[in-house]
């Protein structure tokens, strides 16, 4: 089986490193040997990892990707990655890839390539690293109906929120921590704007619900505007806040949202910790599930792009093709305004007679039942509340904080959070 | 595609329940419409679901199965199970079955009968319910080498454990609690002896190492002789007591046991509370990945019954096979006396100068390094010890309990418990 990997960075260095050292392992389990043919770079005199055959590196991608049966993408990006796996899908190559941001964008346009010339595409890397979530939603809930997926997929905010939970930081300090010990970029948009995520939700969606979403169906709210007194708010009334990417099937269709989102502690959710990637996945006859794994770092994104070139071979082996892509059921896919969600309200208010009232007042006239309201500390002889919906559409929740920034009681309308329930 | 099913019973009434509402959608995942051809029963009169269509019962399991392109079997235990299973196999119809307890014994048998007739075996609902942790590990870590398994693989136990640990009951009054509630069966014994989990340790084992692993092969201790004690001071010195399947790539071989451990609160098998599942893997590439869910009941276990009727009829429409049981690294299974594990030694000793040495001097004998000693409340003028041993080799260890249960020092070895790291 000729394999062509493009790309020798992070991920490809260790691909190639496994690929050497584990060959007989892989040859047995696909039923042929994996030859690796060539490792496509932009740069042949670049210092590389010391398992690196020199010999098999070539500047000349295009060349490579039409002599080898497997292609295995990690360059990254739009240009020249969309042109490479678009003529290797349309020369009947399988393309493993790791690359969410060309699936987000161009994905329809791939996977009908592959459809048309009968190729596979694999992408187990591109969402959530090692943990195999892909496959479980193409395969292991094939003879279920999920109903809603929420995760913790990127690793760099993940990090970011819990140093700023666990040292009381502020935004801008525990990313420059981040990025001065490489777990964020220098320019960390993609991460912390929720761009990333995004990207993710937008593949576990489409994957869940057999239904295309685009990058650009999903809400997204990155954690730029989180305050260290969120996040110790959150704590003393017992949520984490966690970025959350979240697909729900609703009744009038699919919302696909990326957000900051209150998590309370007895959620399997509250517990993933620093770069961990982690997501649950529930479905109406197995309920509950969740994948836990690291969802960054070569060699754990290694593991899941070579799991995808064993399953390639042994299909090239011994017949048979990847799950197709599914867009059957082709579910409408809703805008912001319908998401369904439960949310937290922090005010500040005046401190006189009748203020509860007006706020209750407010909730009530949008049809939005409230589950709890907390009096915090006051501050320059305003009251400060914390209010908790119970779970209600977004469209009503902000016509509602626009009544109540409006309403002359009303200071300010501090932070509007969505709450998960446990 | 023709599928029978072979027993009704809770969760085969949920599989002809989710076959019926779901027909539409698993005609488009698979590629062609599943068709229930019959329902094999062991009688026709008794009282069932109202949605079983009662025209479909039959009696003759034989002839049924040899009319169905699948035949998924949920009739359990051994007779007539295995004879219905390897006519289904010899005669080229795909098998999905939960029947651990037939894996456990028969599976050599059974994948041969698939192999030569090239019929295809699937069984993720024979392992941990709805976790798709099968799937995980003949797929998703083909590109890896696993180097761990360990998991929480039996709901009965976990709930009791749980049980004594919250309401600090002693096990009996626990088992009869569960028992009460349906969480544990009349006879008891496949559960609390940990038979149950040595099975899936045993599947677990064989598809992780790639390596023909056997129920008798596992070193299996269940919960029957844990106390509230035991469990108490545990939670004392931050563990959970739970009972583990474990197995292990060791260097000479593979060990697999399934005994009650001491898991350090911070391990994510700590927190898996009541009836759930959860399966640590740990590989060389990939790091640590768990998966989380349901282990048990109707519907959850129907759910990955299912995944596997529609990945079977969509091998059989679309051509290709199921990744084939592998048995190609046969690596050496080790015996319970080559298990590699730290250990918590609790003690009653003398309380006069000296004894601590002669206690430390037996570890030291064996070459076993201690980690640390804790004093715990003394009882009627006697010492009890808590000692806390580096990964050591299970023969040591039981030869450094002997020398301290021969020494004049030392009253009682109360109990001896293996611990997880974090």
């Amino acid at each position: 089986m000729r394999v062509a990997v493009l790309g020798a960075g992070t991920v490809g260095s260790q691909v190639i490193r496994l690929l050497q050292e584990s060959a007989d392992d892989f040859a047995a389990r696909a039923g042929a040997p994996i030859e690796l043919v060539g490792i496509g770079v932009s740069s042949i005199e670049k210092e590389r990892e010391p398992w690196i055959d020199r010999s098999l590196l070539t500047t000349d991608l295009a060349g490579l990707t039409t002599s080898a049966q497997i292609v295995i993408e990690l360059i990254g990006g739009i240009d020249p990655a969309r042109d490479l796996v678009l003529s290797a899908l349309n020369a009947g190559a399988t393309v493993v890839t790791g690359n969410k941001a060309l699936l987000a964008s161009h994905g329809p346009e791939l996977f009908e390539a592959a459809a048309a010339s009968g190729a596979d595409l694999y992408y187990e890397a591109a969402v959530a690293g090692a943990v195999p979530v892909v496959y479980a939603l193409r395969e292991s809930l094939a003879g279920d109906t999920v109903t809603r997926v929420l995760g913790i997929v990127n690793g760099t905010t993940n990090y970011i929120l819990d140093e700023m939970a666990t040292k009381g930081l502020a935004f801008e300090s525990a990313l420059a921590d981040a990025q001065r010990l490489g777990f964020a970029e220098a320019d960390p948009t993609a991460d912390v704007d929720g761009h990333d995520a995004a990207a993710k939700a937008a593949l576990l969606a489409s994957l869940a619900f057999h239904t295309r979403v685009a990058i650009e169906d999903v809400d997204t709210e990155g954690i730029r505007s989180v305050t260290a007194e969120d996040i110790e708010l959150a704590e003393s009334a017992g949520y984490t806040l966690k970025l959350l990417a979240i697909a729900d099937r609703l009744a009038g269709g699919v919302s696909v949202r990326v957000s900051p989102t209150l998590v309370p502690h007895a959620h399997p959710l509250a517990a993933v910790r620093g770069s961990f990637n982690a997501v649950v996945v529930e479905a109406e006859a197995a309920d509950r599930l969740m994948f836990y794994g690291r969802g960054a770092g070569g060699a754990p994104t290694a593991s899941a792009v070579l799991s995808d070139v064993v399953a390639a071979a042994s299909h090239k082996v011994r017949g048979g093709n990847a799950p197709r892509e599914s867009a059957y059921a082709a579910l409408p896919v809703l805008g912001p305004e319908d998401a369904l969600t439960a949310q937290q309200i922090r005010l500040r208010v005046s401190d006189e007679p009748g203020v509860l009232a007006t706020v209750a007042g407010a909730f009530a006239a949008h049809g939005i039942s409230i589950e709890s309201v907390r009096q915090l500390a006051a501050e320059n002889g305003d009251a400060a509340l914390s209010i908790v919906t119970h779970v209600a559409r977004a469209a009503a929740l902000a016509a509602t904080v626009s009544d109540l920034e409006a309403a002359a009681s009303v200071r300010e309308v501090v932070s509007v959070l969505p709450v998960e329930s446990a």
